[in-house]
C-alpha cells in the first residue's frame, strides 16, 4: 500500500505494527516499548457541555456535529442557540458549496423571520485583547506573530495586540453582508478547503465541525457564482438543527476534546512540527496552526454525568 | 445574498456592478474607471505545451486536467508520460479519498506490470538548489523563508539553500513507500484539503490539477484506514488517462497559464496579501503561498499553436 502521507494514522499504524511484532516474539520476553510522550492520558479528555454541541441533520442519517465557542463569540452563539431552540433551520438548506472554500447553509430566501430575542446586529466578535493560549508554535505564519491552542482545545492566532480563532478547515463562521453588518448567525458556513486565513479578523467564527464534516465536504459543488447552487432542487435540505442540551437525556451526542494544557499535548505539538522517519526524512521545524489540530472523540451517551 | 467570503469573484462581481451602474448612467457621461493594475493583459497568458497536459477521465464525462512539471521532476514526469502512452491507467481506479487530505489513484492490486522504459527507482526529485521565482511574498511561513512564483506560474518555496513546490491544494504528487523508494509515478495523489506542507521536501510533486478538481474533491470519503475504500466496488473506475499530445490535433484540450513575470501579477500578489474594503476591513499584510494561486484558462482547441 503506497501512501503519500503520514499524519497521526501512520504513526498509529507503525505503533501497531511494532506492538504486533513485539507481541509475536516469544521468550525471552521483551520489555514493553516506552509510552508515547505525545499520547493523551484519560485525564486529558474534557467533556464538552451539552449546550455547546449542536447537531445538523441532513437526509439519510447524515449528522454534522458542531462545537460552539460561546466564550469567543457570545452574542453570535446566543443567537445561534435561539435559532436552534426555535427550530428555525428545520426546512432550510445547504445552498452553497464552493470548491476549496466553504459550504454555506441557511434560508435561501433570506426572508424567514427571526425568532424573538435574536440580536439583529451583533457586535463584531472577531478578536479579543488577551492571549489565552497555553501552547506556542515554533514559528509565526504570514497572518500572525503567535499561534497556539487554548487550554480547552481551540486553535488561536495573535498579532500581539489581539487574539482570534484562525479560519482552519472545519471552522464554522457567520455569513454577513458588508459592514456594519456582522451577520446574525442564521447563515453559517464551514471551511472545506485551504484555510481561509485572509478572513481572520474580518468575520465571526462561532465554532468548529467536530464530526461528520465529510457529509458537507463531499457535496456536489455549486456551479453558480461563488459556488451557489443554481437550481432550488440542487439545495440539500436540512431536516433539523438541535442543541444536544435540547435532546432527551440519554440520547444526547456527547463528545470530548483533548485538553492542551499538559506536557503530552506540548509533545504532540513538537511532533507535528518535526515529523520523523521512517516516512518523513526532512522535518519542517515548524507547522502552521491549522496543521496542528486538536483531537475529539465521541463518548457513549450512557457516560453522561 | 450573504457571503462570508470574497476572493477574486467578489471583486469581479463588484467590478461588474460598478460597470453596470456606470453603463446605466445617462449623460453627463462618466469617464471609464481606471483599469485594474492586477488584471492580466492578453500577453500574460502562456499556452501550456500539449505534452505537459494530461487528462484523466472518469465515467460520466468527468475529466480531470493535470499540468505536468517536467522541469522540476523530469524522471518522474518521463515515467508518467510512458504510463499514459501505454494506457497503463486505463481500467485502474481511484482507491483512496481521505477527507481534508488527498485523493489517490492507481492500480489497487499494485501488481500491474510497468511499461518498458519506466524507471523503477527515480531519484528523489523533491528540491532543486536555485531559486527561480520571479515574485516574493511579503512574509515567510512556518515551512519556508521565502515563497513566490516561477515565471510560468508554479508556486515555489525555499529555505535559502533549496527550492521546492509546496503541497498546496490541487498539487499532484507521487505515492511512495518508505525510503529509498521515491515512487514510480504510477500511484498519484492530489491534495484536496488544507495544504499538506509537512510533505514538502519529503515526496515528489509532479504537477497540478488545473481543471475538474471538483470531480475528485467531492467523491465519497473512504472509510478504511487512511481513507482507502474498503470494498472494491467503492473504487471509482478510471476510463482512461491521456496526454493531450497523444490526442488527435483539434481535439486536444488546450490551457493557458497566467505568467508571473510582470507588474500586473506583482500587483495581484500584493492585492492578495492585503484584501481591501468593502468586504475586507482588516488586511492581513501577508499571505501564505497557497492562498496566492495562479490563474488558468481553457482556450478553444481551434486556437492551437
Amino acid at each position: 500500500m503506497r501512501i503519500p502521507v503520514g499524519r497521526a494514522t501512520i504513526a498509529a499504524m507503525i505503533s501497531l505494527i511494532l506492538a504486533l511484532a513485539a507481541a509475536a516474539q516469544t521468550p525471552p520476553a521483551t520489555p514493553a516499548p516506552p509510552p508515547d510522550p505525545a499520547a493523551p492520558v484519560e485525564a486529558d479528555w474534557m467533556t464538552i457541555p451539552d449546550d455547546e454541541i449542536m447537531v445538523m441533520s441532513l437526509p439519510g442519517g447524515r449528522h454534522i456535529v458542531i462545537r460552539l465557542a460561546p466564550r469567543y463569540a457570545p452574542v453570535h452563539v446566543a443567537n445561534i442557540r435561539r435559532l436552534a431552540r426555535a427550530h428555525w433551520w428545520d426546512g432550510t438548506s445547504v445552498n452553497r458549496v464552493q470548491d476549496n472554500y466553504v459550504v454555506q447553509w441557511g434560508d435561501p430566501t433570506e426572508g424567514k423571520a427571526m425568532p424573538e430575542g435574536v440580536v439583529a446586529n451583533p457586535p463584531a466578535e472577531y478578536t479579543w485583547p488577551n492571549w489565552d493560549g497555553v501552547t506556542r508554535l515554533a514559528k509565526p505564519d504570514p497572518y500572525a506573530t503567535r499561534a497556539g491552542h487554548s487550554a480547552d482545545g481551540w486553535q488561536l492566532a495573535s498579532n500581539g495586540r489581539e487574539t482570534w480563532m484562525p479560519h482552519c478547515y472545519a471552522m464554522v463562521g457567520v455569513g454577513r453582508n458588508l459592514k456594519p453588518d456582522t451577520g446574525t448567525g442564521a447563515e453559517l458556513y464551514t471551511v472545506i478547503g485551504s484555510p481561509s486565513r485572509p478572513l481572520d479578523r474580518n468575520i465571526a467564527l462561532v465554532g468548529r465541525v467536530i464530526d461528520g464534516i465529510e457529509h458537507l465536504s463531499s457535496l456536489p459543488r455549486g456551479t453558480g457564482p461563488l459556488g451557489f447552487y443554481e437550481k432550488p432542487e440542487q439545495r440539500v435540505p436540512i431536516e433539523r438543527v438541535r442543541l444536544a442540551s435540547d435532546l432527551p437525556e440519554g440520547t444526547r451526542p456527547r463528545f470530548q476534546v483533548r485538553r492542551a494544557d499538559n506536557a503530552r499535548f506540548e509533545a504532540y505539538v513538537r511532533a507535528r512540527e518535526n515529523r520523523t522517519p521512517p516516512f518523513f526524512d526532512v522535518p519542517a521545524g515548524g507547522a502552521d496552526i491549522c496543521t496542528v489540530p486538536v483531537a475529539y472523540r465521541r463518548v457513549p451517551a450512557a457516560a453522561n454525568n
